[in-house]
């Protein structure tokens, strides 16, 4: 039997997220679809993050086994001709068999994207949160501070969440003005937000961006976010920010 | 009777170019139905690029007449208001009666973006074209020296254009390694080609791009270039480039 790893890349606009639902595509059953056509009975796939609708991956990692024995180095490109083309698997390894690569995850980064301007560029639509009112950043990094370390994260998991341990520990969160760039000609000032963890709840991610946005609009002080993580309700905390702007950007085993 | 100069950035993958054409939705359409419904019997609006089916703006320029008293800074949000989010209106400003968009154009830019890797990235494959085989970054340079200048450019001219004199100055050509950039985590990286000239014949950069790919790939040599201009057949020079690795970057007045 063998244990195959594979590192894929998802444009996730189109997909209702990385779990099977019954309201659209997901990217498991596109890629269980692909390993039934090149592989016999390979088993079902562990993935690392359930990313949700919307959200796009540089590097989600999943693993299956197989009897199969074709070339570990003809396997993505004999998979991807089955996926559609906002799917493609970048890279497959050969693993120990007792490798299962949700819990060889040692740390996790999203990164979200907000641009804070008048009229956005149609080309970067797909990628960033449109928020007009100016943004007060000093104060959204504030407000970050509160959210680094371990704590019990109830008032940013979604209500409907699995999650019966709501405690995570979040290890960085990096909040700067950068830009994007698609042609040298074609760019754009945003505000990025990363965080660095080993895991995070449902929909954690985005209701923090959301609350870190009310923050840098001025609609709650930076020192709210204290009492907010004690309230332990995710009413305290503020909307969760559309699903377009996160991108799944690395893992690290 | 006021002139009013709109500057406008689009997202080019849905619709069939600047121009009105029977099979699908233009830029130009989408913008005199917006003016229609602000202002009372806009004219008809000139712009300064033609851009095709699927190439993209970041600086498009257009004129239009029209009588009504709307403040200047309020005619971005009103147009934007009725048009698709693919295009915004970025600009507005107030110029001289005789002021004509097309004709003040001194300079414009075009930039197209190659991935020449393996797997391309879902994320970015709106915006630049997949090439596989390896390319020779320096045989494509040696080969654009060849177009800069002042040419007849007919064998980059597409067979069915308007443009009768093809006679053409392209005053600079930069192809270069560099990266697309969305989130920190997810880069990507490409050859660009840069072109800026006056003005270019119709699919005359896309046609450059083709060809200058062929040299790449070394089905051409870079001194073939000079034959294809003296030739003066759309016939000896490469395949058009897909349209959506192309940007309208800038225009100079």
């Amino acid at each position: 039997m063998r244990n195959i790893k594979l590192t894929l890349q998802y444009d996730g606009t189109n997909f209702c997220g990385f779990e099977r639902q019954n309201n659209g595509r997901s990217i498991r059953a596109e890629i269980e679809k692909a390993l039934q056509k090149i592989f016999e009975n390979p088993s079902k796939i562990i993935g690392t993050s359930r990313t949700d609708a919307g959200v796009h991956a540089c590097c989600q990692i999943i693993n299956f086994k197989t009897n199969k024995s074709i070339p570990i180095e003809k396997i993505p490109a004999a998979l991807n001709s089955f996926l559609p083309e906002e799917i493609r698997i970048v890279k497959a390894e050969e693993k120990d068999i007792d490798y299962i690569s949700r819990f060889a995850v040692k740390s996790k980064e999203y990164e979200y994207l907000i641009y804070n301007g008048q009229y956005l560029n149609p080309l970067f639509k797909r990628f960033v949160w449109h928020v007009r009112p100016k943004l007060d950043i000093t104060a959204m990094k504030k407000a970050a501070k509160y959210l680094v370390g371990k704590h019990d994260f109830s008032s940013f998991c979604a209500a409907n969440s699995d999650d019966k341990d709501k405690v995570r520990v979040v290890k960085q969160i990096v909040i700067r003005n950068t830009k994007c760039v698609i042609w040298e000609g074609c760019k754009l000032s945003v505000v990025s937000c990363k965080f660095v963890g080993p895991g995070f709840l449902y929909k954690m991610v985005r209701n923090m961006v959301g609350t870190l946005v009310e923050v840098g609009m001025g609609k709650r002080n930076y020192t709210d976010m204290k009492l907010i993580l004690t309230e332990k309700d995710r009413k305290k905390a503020g909307r969760t920010a559309p699903a377009h702007g996160l991108c799944l950007t690395r893992i690290v085993e």
